[in-house]
């Protein structure tokens, strides 16, 4: 692209660096900050860089916290014999939006990914082998996305839990509700059919 | 969407009031620059302030520009007989990308919308009145969208400029090149085959 102002190409190039915005809809986003008043500008870039400079994570689940241990593993009323592991802070979101679940979280902060270079030690797996072995924990619940990374992540857990005493379970995987079987993966339907489960008990 | 932490649902409101970016994309968007260097955090942040801060227009054509007269305005080998009359910087770049073009612009920055309560004297037309006045222009093509607002300002400009012994035109209107016939809406259409060129003549 051919810009006028050098001030607009930084912008616009440090807009499109963020996943999912190309040049385009950066020009777009860029023009839109340009027609705001300047005190809500400043307002934007502030939320950002307070965020990024003074982020806290809660001690206890890891999950991003203004205070040092979050809401939830600080409320009384949460179980804490149950652990529910995801990769991060949207899927406590989407696990609390589903109004299911009363107990507790363990934040990894990402998957185990040999090719963008992920091991192990980059993620809270040594705080939740703690948590089990210290705590009074009765299951974890392994809430991981059925991908690759996400299959080599709960093979690893499972393996650094399985002598511990703890029953590790993961979410069911198969057609959604509400899917049309037509429109099903091939693999998620064949995976469905191999974990088929008896009519009845599933509907406890 | 329930939050784990204020700093996070600032950040995340504020980017949602960008057009086209709802809470689900703005959490993704926060969440990428969370797991950046802090410094890429506060480059991200400098460049939005400092654009909207330091912003200037050409004196001449009202395009964003660093300079007091833009690099297009100021260049030799431009014809300045002829103004391309454009919403903003974006359209400015969509015709400079065609290689077509090679004299000089005027930049409106934005359209007649009495729905929004934007009028003429929100825009840069009398700057216009006065170039076209003052200036040699033998020619101002009108390249605005084909929209409502588009139509009533090309009709605006056209009154305002009519007894300025000046020749007014708009860029051409019809199906697209390499648009199928099938695909085109009616209006289109209709216009096309109501505006039809004789053959040969539009092959110059």
């Amino acid at each position: 692209m051919n810009f006028s102002s050098r001030l607009l190409e930084n912008a616009v190039n440090e807009f499109s660096r963020l996943p999912g915005v190309g040049q385009k809809t950066a020009l777009r986003l860029v023009l839109h900050l340009l027609n705001e008043p300047q005190a809500d500008v400043e307002r934007f870039s502030h939320a950002l860089t307070s965020l990024r400079n003074n982020i806290r994570f809660c001690q206890v689940c890891h999950n991003i916290s203004d205070l040092p241990v979050c809401e939830i593993c600080s409320n009384v009323k949460r179980d804490k014999s149950v652990i529910c592991i995801v990769e991060d802070t949207r899927d406590v979101m989407a696990v609390e939006n589903t109004n299911q679940y009363h107990a507790v979280y363990h934040v990894l902060g990402g998957l185990i990914s040999p090719m963008d270079g992920i091991g192990p030690s980059d993620l809270n797996i040594e705080t939740l082998v703690e948590r089990v072995k210290t705590g009074d924990i009765k299951e974890v619940i392994l809430a991981l996305s059925a991908t690759m990374e996400g299959d080599t992540t709960i093979f690893y857990i499972y393996k650094r839990l399985k002598d511990l005493q703890v029953q590790v379970s993961t979410i069911a995987r198969g057609i959604a509700f509400g899917g049309e079987l037509e429109y099903v993966d091939e693999i998620t339907l064949g995976r469905s059919i191999a974990t088929r489960v008896p009519y009845g008990i599933s509907e406890k």
